[in-house]
């Protein structure tokens, strides 16, 4: 089911560090929650706890979506999921090793 | 003595192709598939039978989304699913009785 990884460059702290920093500049920024390859939180504004159940959930959605496409068009490729309810907007980005979560406030 | 049984509102069918005419405004449209409440492409650009499978794919997401929004936060509500791929991005928007999905083309 799943393909080996290509040899990619290893995501540094600095870079989970850096990708963090550049989020959190932007607007209406909740949460940001940036998960490793295993889908460990290793930096997040959320509790350890809310973290890893929000994560649990969200991964859930991109497994499943990865499953769909591969089956649809295995050679497309997900780059974003985005949920948008009435009191926020979740983003998932998967980038070569990490995930980056982020929940913005629902614009007024 | 016999009356004919009450006819549905029109409005749904109205309402189904006003929808589906404006989004077809719209840029970079590569298809749009409108679903009833029960799930069932009512209009689509698609073939029925890719209608239903793409329906069914997404469909699936947007329940384990609401079911884990309701563990989450039971007062919040689900307006709008979006999934970016190298080559499309898909939008679920649910509306009162009918549920849209439109692709579009990824931008240049």
């Amino acid at each position: 089911m799943f393909k080996s990884p290509p040899e990619k460059p290893p995501r540094t702290r600095r870079y989970v560090d850096e990708a963090f920093r550049q989020i959190q500049e932007k607007k209406n920024i909740r949460d940001i929650i940036i998960i490793n390859e295993f889908g460990i939180p290793v930096k997040s504004t959320m509790e350890f706890d809310t973290s890893v159940k929000f994560v649990g959930h969200f991964q859930e959605l991109r497994g499943r979506l990865e499953r769909g496409m591969e089956k649809m068009d295995p050679n497309d490729e997900f780059l974003m999921l985005r949920v948008r309810t009435k009191t926020h907007e979740v983003m998932l980005v998967p980038d070569v090793k990490i995930t980056v979560i982020v929940v913005q406030n629902a614009a007024k």
